[in-house]
């Protein structure tokens, strides 16, 4: 369904917003991306909202244009359900609607059609939201580099465990942290002991860490008991952010046996606003990435999808702007790029196996794919893996140096989607800033 | 502030109420605890109602008779946010709220006032549901007991992990398949893999066990970054309820290292309608229970009530009814007893630990208490302790032998807290029961 091209994916449309024809821009007129927004300051409610160039589509004004449309009536009630002021409902309304509402969009917007910058808000006075209420937020672990990586550095013995190349390992995360690009946090209290202490001590967190990921937004989802198959799973899928899943390692390897990360990762999470569809990111799929000697995967994990179009070819960059860069006003910097394509489970696995068991996932519902490091080093999508574990530090543009993050650092991670023929697709950012702990 | 007792409390009260007054109720006028119900069959909305006998007091009604009454004018106001569809408005207005509205309707429930019966509606006519939007469930681990006869079957050489004395151990569960006491929900289909397997294989769980908690309903709660400290913490705890944390031992064995329990658990959880206040279990606190030789707790963990009063002294209770004993008209047999008085950390430490690192906690968040085993064999509060790992079956009073729970089985949680002198109180019940897998 998703992997269908039509007139929506046409590399050769523009729109009459300028902006959007820039090729460096993430949001030409084939991306069209949703969040909720609202005029920075106007304290308004938020409503959902399409990114065109550097401007935003108002979808509570897009009623009076597609009134007079029967051909556009599917897209009228969608855009109805996206002008609410979280996207659950457009979510749970299914593929039909958002491509219905995706081509009135693409024609509203082409080069074409009758300029209405009425309907347009830039961006840059734009304020945006957590852009659905998330009920529940899954994250997995699906880079086998990451794992083999991180497994090395708090298992040297045993990096990857016997179930990761049968099981899409997962948990759950916590809903209540987080935040939309923007987001600034406390460097979290907490417990940590030494290799060699024979007690814990109390304190803020010395390892602080990012991961790079991508978040996946639940469409309509399923009801307990009935388990969504996987080659049924991405109709189940409204489409795909950013997601920095900010870890205390120290937290981490003191509190994680036997349930697992909890206080080292549920102080904040930080999203793009902008969810990039499945639709939008058709022309950009991939086969399945696995070895020969891999195992194949258990039936309900298989679909007839996977080896051909499985994966999702997004480059991933992970950027790092220290307070002494934005003080002389750098650019952030480069810290590490990879690719979604190195995932080692796809996404309509991750939502076979999470439904499995009967588990029910709602529209809204949040999962992370888990810090996706590639397979050469400076792919990797943590500190915690380009500083081999806090030994060997990064030294900066600007010369300073970093094993872990320090106040004041701004994380900033980006994404895109780009082939040679093709418009490139973004994601926008994902921006989070590491304020020092509370002085308790 | 919760430890302290009131005019509610007095054990002499009674109620017009006449079914209150047995002593064998769960629900006398010193218990009034909360739930969202409806008269069963109506389709009309859920809206709040309190406990009293075998009666439901109707939230929604409470307004014409408070209104005349300036001196409950606060109770009017909680009982107005306590009649909408979930109890999260009720449980975000505090305690001085909670407390006025237990004081205006033990007033209007005592054997002197009025008769009212128009503003009841006979439990065994109504249905309920879950009392409240449960945004993020968190699940903790604070038996010992549990902790240590879990561990040894896990992990043989390594029973109790070096940070259980120190660190509240939790995790993240799933809130998209809690229900409440009569869920029914299908045997979970998985990965498992024998430890003599090479390979895993994929079907219907054959170890499903249940596990005896406590669950804790999150009051105001904290903004992300703003730790609740532990000597405030039992003022955003709005109250408890019955918690069965259904798992799948087969699937955890296999999935759950290196990111703890997963499909193992999110396909159901199913607590009791009833949420019991603090403030009516004030009569019934106790000490935090330790050994000398345990580790001081860490300053935050620490607090002026903890040694005193710190824990409840609730008796908790295991039954199981199989498909013949149904049949056959045989009430639910026993298979434990234990007491959530064993709970190594108490709630409020919970609710320290979980925010000391700016982790927020928000109206109607759930956290369970974990598998409250005690410290004898036949006070295990799951089939996996009680079986030896499922080597010793257990035989029931018909003559019917479990290991691990079978299609049909009904299990039933009940709580009480009862001292000499004092009246009793009850929890009511959290029944599930678990069908036969779906045959796919």
């Amino acid at each position: 369904m998703t992997h269908t091209l039509n007139e929506t994916h046409d590399a050769a449309l523009t729109s009459w917003v300028e902006s959007a024809n820039d090729p460096q821009s993430d949001f030409p007129i084939q991306n069209l991306p949703f969040a909720v927004f609202r005029r920075a300051g106007s304290g308004a409610p938020f409503r959902g909202g399409v990114a065109i160039g550097d401007q935003v589509v108002d979808l509570a004004a897009l009623d009076a244009v597609l009134a007079g449309r029967p051909d556009h009536a599917v897209a009228r009630q969608a855009a109805a359900l996206g002008a609410r002021d979280s996207l659950n409902a457009l979510m749970a309304a299914g593929p039909a609607a958002w491509s219905a509402l995706r081509l009135a969009l693409s024609r509203l917007l082409r080069a074409d059609a009758p300029a209405r910058p009425d309907l347009l808000v830039a961006q840059a006075d734009a304020e945006f939201a957590v852009p659905a209420t998330i009920g529940d937020y899954t994250d997995f672990y699906t880079s086998i580099h990451h794992a083999t990586a991180v497994g090395k550095l708090f298992r040297p013995d045993n990096p990857l465990l016997p179930n990761y190349k049968w099981v899409p390992i997962g948990y759950h995360g916590r809903s209540s942290t987080i935040g939309v690009s923007g987001q600034e946090f406390r460097r979290p209290l907490g417990q940590t002991r030494g290799a060699t202490d024979a007690e814990p001590v109390f304190g803020a967190s010395k390892r602080m860490d990012f991961e790079l990921e991508v978040g996946i937004f639940v469409g309509p989802g399923n009801a307990p008991g009935e388990p969504i198959a996987a080659a049924d799973a991405e109709a189940h899928v409204f489409g795909l952010c950013l997601l920095n899943d900010w870890s205390a390692r120290d937290l981490q390897a003191w509190e994680y046996q036997p349930l697992g990360p909890f206080l080292s990762k549920n102080f904040a999470t930080t999203i793009s606003p902008w969810i990039v569809t499945t639709e939008a990111l058709a022309p950009y799929r991939t086969g399945w990435r696995r070895d020969a000697a891999d195992p194949q995967p258990l039936p309900y994990l298989d679909y007839p999808a996977l080896r051909g179009g499985g994966g999702f070819d997004i480059e991933l960059e992970v950027q790092l702007q220290t307070a002494a860069m934005r003080q002389a006003g750098q650019a952030p910097a480069t810290l590490a790029t990879s690719n979604f394509r190195h995932s080692y489970w796809t996404v309509a696995q991750l939502l076979a196996h999470h439904t499995v068991n009967g588990c029910a996932l709602r529209p809204g519902d949040l999962l992370g794919s888990g810090t996706q490091s590639g397979p050469e080093a400076a792919q990797a999508g943590s500190l915690l893996e380009l500083s081999a574990g806090g030994k060997q530090p990064l030294t900066l543009p600007n010369g300073e140096q970093r094993v872990f993050l320090e106040d004041g650092d701004r994380v900033v991670l980006r994404g895109r989607a780009a082939r040679p023929g093709l418009p490139r697709i973004g994601f926008g950012a994902a921006s989070g800033t590491l304020l020092a702990a509370d002085k308790r």
